[in-house]
């Protein structure tokens, strides 16, 4: 019997999303499980929720870097609990079809390159901008199975010290975690803000939303963060173009809904940059799939997973 | 008629060398023409000292951002007297056969991977290491048709300006030229130093070799500035590893001659940076091939240039 659909997993970050996916690249079921305790357990009931007779595959996205018997994760500096659990193999013992891993910002730009907003080039980078900052490349139609950390790459060679173990990375920065912290450092000197106005005055409890949304009001502390994170995120988008020369940067996670300051920022500070050349000739876009890219991306790799 | 030899041409820095090849791998010819004055008419002149009518193509590498339809360079910050030259056509009415052009980088990356230290990885980054730093990627066996310039990575977001526009380039702290910038701002304010006794005093005459010889004498400040140097190339080749989780990093160029400070600081550097399981599995061993890797590797290209 040939089998249609696939699942797609995606352990980005503290959410777990799982979907069953068509091979035409519809998503029929989905189920998000917030604030993950533990993770073996509730990946394993998620995915007997949505699991049928007509899975053919199995695919995870998982957020740090995967082993080189692809079987489980080596090192995730976001989600600790993962690193050395044999994922892969509990999966398939369970469910009796392959299982294939993947980094999830690698699966992300899988699904983009499939059904999204990279579905029309042969080579873009994907940069997914949330607490961390991930990235998947699409090099000649396919996805480049490097590690491509990109979040991880250190465009301040003396900056501050990263849970990698590396110094001045693109993602201590960039990234909502920078952006969090550019504002409370901002806060604790400032006299005026909206920000100060909120959760009674808890700057802890602030979220990027919350600082986009005062940007928006004209709170100029909130735009001077967001412009500064902004920036760097210009230094790393210009770094990749650089050095692949891709057709598109997509800009997928959660801050591109900051997109008219902090991604404009961004994109400026890219221009200003990088090879001219190279520049002229690049879409700077937002992810098409948002959250459902990894679910998609997954499920196409495990799709396809006894091609080669 | 089946054709058994190409031209490699490597008009990578000053000079421009240009070598009849075999398929098979040998070098039967070569010459070197130094400081170029003009590049079309030496160009010409070198390639009929050696053409033959058992030349089946002809590959250029050369400095640069080569234009999307592969017939000239955009963009050289290094060469700038290339710029916009329609070199492929001239080169291929003159001799009759096809011509291909490629980055000299990229080049001498197909170079090793064809008989040099490359040969038995699938998977390396090379590095160029002269006057200005050049990138080449092999994944899959095959070279990554992009621009991979590494050396205009910016790793200090709000370093110097780069002639390429970019600010904080890794070329700009860890290149030829950023050793010598060092080495006369140091010697500015030294009172002791052996290169204070070269050329007279004339500290801008200073060569990368003098500054090499006289830190392997102890020479505190010449090992310093190899050192602050290598530092910084250990910045860049741990951003490759992180981005690209090579087998190995390929050291070429005439710096390696200074492998005992200058790399060995650079290894050290990348391995307190890199991530760890990436960074234990991985070589950093120098270029075999060494000022042949440009000749051999876009002979390499033209020999293969119908095979897509």
């Amino acid at each position: 019997m040939i089998k249609h659909h696939a699942i797609g997993i995606d352990l980005g970050g503290t959410n777990l999303r799982v979907g069953l996916v068509s091979e035409g690249g519809s998503i029929v079921e989905k189920i998000k499980v917030p604030s993950l305790e533990g993770i073996e357990e509730p990946l394993l009931h998620a995915i007997s929720e949505v699991f049928t007779d007509d899975v053919a595959a199995i695919g995870i996205g998982v957020a740090g870097l995967i082993n080189r018997e692809r079987t489980a994760v080596d090192v995730s500096p976001n989600l600790p609990s993962i690193e050395g659990v044999k994922i892969v193999d509990e999966v398939r013992s369970k469910f009796g079809v392959p299982v294939v891993i993947e980094n999830d910002a690698n699966v992300a730009a899988v699904g983009e390159k499939w059904t999204g907003a990279g579905r029309d080039f042969k080579n873009f980078v994907l940069l997914t901008l949330g607490t961390g900052i991930g990235g998947g490349v699409i090099h000649d139609g396919m996805l480049m199975d490097v590690s491509a950390e990109l979040g991880h790459m250190s465009i301040i060679a003396n900056g501050v010290k990263c849970s990698c173990g590396n110094y001045g990375c693109l993602e201590s920065y960039a990234s909502a975690r920078a952006i969090l912290g550019y504002a409370v450092t901002a806060l604790e000197h400032a006299s005026q803000s909206i920000l100060k106005e909120l959760y009674q005055g808890n700057i802890y409890k602030l979220t990027p939303e919350d600082i986009y949304k005062a940007a928006l009001e004209g709170d100029n502390l909130s735009r001077d963060v967001l412009r500064e994170a902004g920036k760097y995120l210009g230094v790393g988008i210009s770094n990749c173009i650089n050095i692949f020369s891709p057709e598109a940067v997509i800009l997928g996670g959660g801050l591109i809904g900051a997109w008219n300051i902090y991604i404009k920022e961004a994109i400026r500070e890219a221009s200003k940059r990088t090879f001219k050349k190279l520049f002229d000739s690049i879409q700077i876009i937002p992810s098409s799939l948002g959250d459902n890219a990894g679910i998609m991306g997954a499920a196409y790799l495990a799709l396809h997973s006894g091609d080669e």
